[in-house]
């Protein structure tokens, strides 16, 4: 597969079909979400009512479930959305943002995960806890690398039978049996709220329009990192970054993504 | 009515006088609507409990309820206090926002406008939900064309008493009789979440310091229209736009609102 | 001691540090102050469930809680922690928005303020409000200039045993003996929403790097105060400014710091 030419097509294609993301997410992030899924060409609807989330879905193309600032009568609505969109084959992707910081928010994000997710993106920490192999989280921030999850990661996407991705300095996807890498971004993502949260929003977006998962996921993901690179050349700090974010999302043309660098993996491990 | 002058003398006051905008709206437009009201010159105050809505209501000088992200506690919350403004003879607002995307939303938008609004603002699939008219709305966003809905809201506007603001590539406001239009604007300002959210907003603002119901909406929406056709001129992306598009609110002056161009219509159908 | 020596020294142990601020806030303010707090080499979350507030005390290393769109669900959360912070010894800041608008926000900032904040961070209105002197208070914006306040601020923080924080044109801080003042800012400050939000929130990131409270609430306000003054400087309207400002958060240096008003004062009054 020519990862930077595909990458292309599929960025095309949510710029097409313009699929409209059912967003449950969290209060912080909703802002930036709303407007990266614009950016991108996708259409945002952030609807949390359990008097209207299962409806919804009916006219969703894709479902992204967020539990960065969860609470009872949300989580009750994320569980009667994700079961409905599972129920209509429609893709949803689960960000356990904090997992492994409460109980609370373990329990519940294990609880998600189980419910058939298409896709888990979190960073090192919320994956290991997601997996059961967690230390403490400190808040959103993860404590570890990329790397160091992505053995969870392989497991976990075998156990669920889902897809997985562990973001940071390199993002992983994988099904427990490929497993791509993008090597794109740039530090001052980590210094904008909810660019994680962004990037599993636009990971809903291009499920929607493309059938391989791993591949769809790792393409977002891509997409993200590399206006990441654009806004960070043009930003003296993170208030410029995020608009200049924006902005690439929205100007992003086949010769920028000429930046992408996606790469098959071979396993880390043979043990496992 | 020299429509242009009016519209500056409007935005004189929202700034001299800075009326305080009661706002129970959607968790994704908090923050652009806030800004929005700060950068036009008036003041906004996001307050939704039920505990307070309605002696907030006593300093308020007008009110504005978006269903954006409703669910029950909220929606009680709106119900008192848009009851109270109308018992104190202080404008009110409703924005239905995806009006016909779920029973729920619909049903709700329909209560509330029962409940005496001045103006209802929406996109023309919302304003043709609200009217009992719709087909399905797609999320927030609109599939008809603001032209589609002018029948349904001058008859929605006879029927409630209130006057109906239908937004799109041209905005149209009615009481029913007397209609105008405002031809300005930019395509780039459906790339930022929450601008209609924001539309509504001004819309309260202005109400609070002009009489004349069907104006001061026209005026409102014809101010952020401008700003978004200035901020178009300097932008590359969504991300740029906006804070170009709060910038200019605050720059706006007489020669700037040259550019608008509001216009009486003739009646679209006389069989009405 | 050399103020601004020492405010740059609180910022750098912020950036190595990087303390976790656990924020309860309103829903307006949440993605301006999570940016402001990384901008500044914080780490916030936002967490606000019953379910999890005191067990995320835990790992925080200090607690804001604002009251700007509070309600019941929200308070009781509220309660929860702020009791764990205190049993825990950790540091915890109050902003009693709009205190003196509504019945429901005055009892409840009262009841927040008795229970052993560490510091109170609001405008004249509000911590009038808080210290039982108030007339009503025109939603989230001040009626009083700063200096006004200053008197109650004295006596509240020694009926409290906590240091006041008045915020306006002129900042001062107060434990009831020591005042300390801040003549930094710019007037675009009130043109963009949140941003008194965000000065709570910086003092709780730089109260968990600095024993002396009345300091470290001092330098943070005057930390912002000359971000502030930095992006005036290059913006022509809000949008701008709110950018510029995240920007200097991030770029801010000692030179920068020069710019740094801070006195003591003597007191206002023999009297009290």
């Amino acid at each position: 597969m020519d990862y930077r030419a595909e990458t292309w097509a599929a960025l095309q294609r949510v710029r097409e079909r313009s699929p409209l993301v059912h967003s449950i997410t969290n209060y912080v992030s909703m802002d930036v979400t709303a407007n990266a899924l614009l950016a991108v060409g996708a259409a945002p609807a952030m609807v949390h009512a359990a008097e209207e989330v299962e409806e919804f879905m009916g006219i969703a193309h894709a479902l992204v479930v967020n539990i960065g600032t969860l609470s009872p009568p949300w989580v009750d609505a994320m569980r009667l959305a994700v079961d409905r969109a599972v129920a209509l084959g429609k893709p949803w992707v689960l960000d356990p943002v904090g997992a492994g910081a409460t109980r609370y928010r373990t329990e519940t994000a294990r609880d998600l995960a189980e419910r058939r997710p298409t896709v888990i993106r979190g960073n090192a920490s919320e994956i290991l806890a997601v997996a059961g192999a967690a230390q403490a989280t400190r808040g959103v921030d993860s404590a570890h690398a990329s790397s160091d999850a992505v053995e969870s990661a392989r497991a976990l996407a075998r156990q669920l039978g889902c897809v997985v991705a562990v973001t940071g300095a390199v993002d992983y996807v994988t099904d427990g049996a490929r497993t791509l890498s993008v090597a794109n971004g740039d530090p001052m993502m980590t210094r904008v709220t909810a660019l994680g949260c962004s990037a599993t929003a636009l990971v809903g977006a291009f499920l929607a329009v493309h059938d391989d998962t791993v591949f769809a996921a790792t393409a977002a993901l891509a997409v993200l990192a590399v206006a990441g690179e654009m806004a960070a050349r043009e930003s003296p700090g993170p208030g410029t970054f995020r608009l200049k974010l924006l902005d690439a999302l929205y100007t992003m043309d086949a010769q920028a993504l000429e930046a992408v660098r996606i790469a098959q993996q071979v396993s880390f491990s043979a043990k496992t």
